[in-house]
């Protein structure tokens, strides 16, 4: 792990639809001060009440590590949504829409009394991966964010890939079919997301289920409950659920391609798998790698370089802390 | 066009399977003192024969320019195939099989008695219209070089992106159909090559017109002459013939999801297309534009951002040059 290189703190503020996570990162990636603003339902279209939020939980995470000796010398913030890296400006966000137009990292750094940066938030975890996720010194390194949707982040040259206009990373909208390809949560069609994100999966299990008229699968039952979710998929896999255990190969070669067209195109150090699927266990990444390993060109090797992220939980504030730190 | 920033001349030497080319490039782009020297048959298999036919051709290039006052005071290499940058040595080379593992970079600065840089072929490329393609100061751009097969170069930061083995660009390998996947020339399957490249149009056509029974197609004829090429199913495009017309609208829609999918992976300020499928007008490329259009993710535009490639036959010179410059 080489943390950022000197020897400061950096206060990561890390703002999501359902509440603001802030903490002092330490240049060993420890966080100092953790603390949780949650946000009101509704308030993610008002900007005042989101902003009062990051600040209140910046404040609490500098005084709580303050008191734990740590001082931080500056501060970065992830949001989710497309972000004006050079100006500190969110430019848009789905699930923040009282941020769009919003000059975040000017508001932040006002309040707190010092320099702030801004980025997306799948951006900033892949940085704080390459910078603290203990997979060596990495140079480069492409993450994919599992989640309902699909997100990711590029590092390239140890710095984020923002892209032109801020959107780089849109990895669950790479497509990777063609000729009969699914709808996908964008409006679009054949994108990964469309095979890999949670909620395709569910609905993918579904149209399967439906398909099932001898009701093999476990899964009939689960299915009904309003909660069934792709978590509930992998779980019958694992019981050898054959229904589920066809879904899960499907999804494991869906991210395996998604993977190894991120090598071919930019043949990074590492490809990260991050979010709740991970959860499914090492099977599911040695699947993921298996598949992956027929799939490149000659003379590509992908062994060892497809594996899960490692901050989990810590990754939105230590990510956005390694944004700050710059 | 912003050049190389200084006010330098550079040597670029492209070498090829079947000869070297060589020029001094000024900064605003122009080649002085053009030189080429052919590769005997056979000798793309021998390291001697390859080194002595460039350092020659940049040895001419060099006293051609010369003689009309123009002085290069570095050298760049481009070659296909994988390449250390760092240490400036061939790693391997489909084409020119006598140059794994050779430190090209050492034996010509030796030679030629100034600062070598090397670079992949079509890396370099990407570089050299960064940087001199007439496209505006451009500090990304993704290039896809349609040729026999495809291949790439991806600069970011006004830099390329060599990637952690040196095989960065392989974007005619990103996969692009699952379900109904075409065998590629890489021996796998469902690569944008497969659909997209010279090679693979030539096999579509001769499926499609077995497919014909009616012989409806004006490609019937031509396909029997060994010599049938893409650049005919092209014509016959043109001509309205209506097995062409589809694959050719296969082809430009192969090509503009390969595109839109490196505009979500990296949000390059421009996409290109270079090589010889681009001589079919500029038809072509609003048939791509016209299909790329309706493939984005909300909130992402990509009119005016892809394009065709502008140096054409200079690309290879001109490319080495811009690498030369670092």
């Amino acid at each position: 792990m080489r943390g950022w290189g000197w020897p400061m703190s950096v206060l990561g503020i890390d703002i999501g639809g359902s509440g603001v996570k802030a903490g002092v990162v330490t240049p060993d990636g420890t966080i100092h001060g953790h603390s949780l603003v949650p946000l009101a339902k509704g308030m993610d279209k008002q900007t005042g009440p989101i902003l009062e939020a990051a600040i209140r939980a910046g404040r609490e995470a500098l005084g709580k590590a303050g008191r734990e000796g740590v001082q931080a010398t500056a501060v970065g913030i992830g949001v989710p949504g497309v972000v004006d890296a050079k100006n500190g400006v969110v430019v848009a966000s789905a699930n923040l829409e009282g941020l769009r137009g919003v000059a975040l990292a000017k508001h932040v750094s006002e309040a707190l009394g010092m320099r702030a940066s801004l980025a997306n938030d799948a951006n900033a975890a892949a940085l704080g991966e390459a910078r603290f996720g203990g997979h060596g010194e990495l140079d480069s390194l492409v993450l994919f964010t599992l989640g309902t949707g699909i997100g990711g982040g590029i590092v390239i040259g140890g710095r984020i890939v923002t892209g032109h206009n801020g959107f780089a990373g849109e990895l669950g909208h790479v497509r990777i079919e063609m000729s009969n390809p699914r709808p996908c949560g964008c409006k679009r069609w054949g994108c990964l997301e469309a095979y890999a994100g949670n909620l395709s999966i569910v609905k993918r299990a579904h149209e399967a289920l439906a398909d099932d008229w001898k009701k093999t699968s476990c899964l009939h039952q689960p299915a009904m409950d309003p909660e069934f979710s792709a978590a509930r998929v992998f779980e019958a896999a694992v019981q050898g659920d054959p229904l589920a255990t066809r879904l899960v190969n499907e999804t494991a070669m869906a991210l395996a391609v998604g993977a190894v067209n991120m090598i071919h195109a930019l043949n990074p150090e590492l490809v990260l798998f991050a979010g709740g699927m991970t959860c499914a266990g090492p099977w599911f990444l040695e699947l993921i790698q298996s598949l992956a390993r027929e799939l490149p060109i000659e003379g590509v090797d992908v062994n060892g370089r497809i594996r899960f992220a490692r901050l989990g939980d810590k990754a939105g504030v230590v990510g956005a802390a390694a944004v700050g730190a710059g």
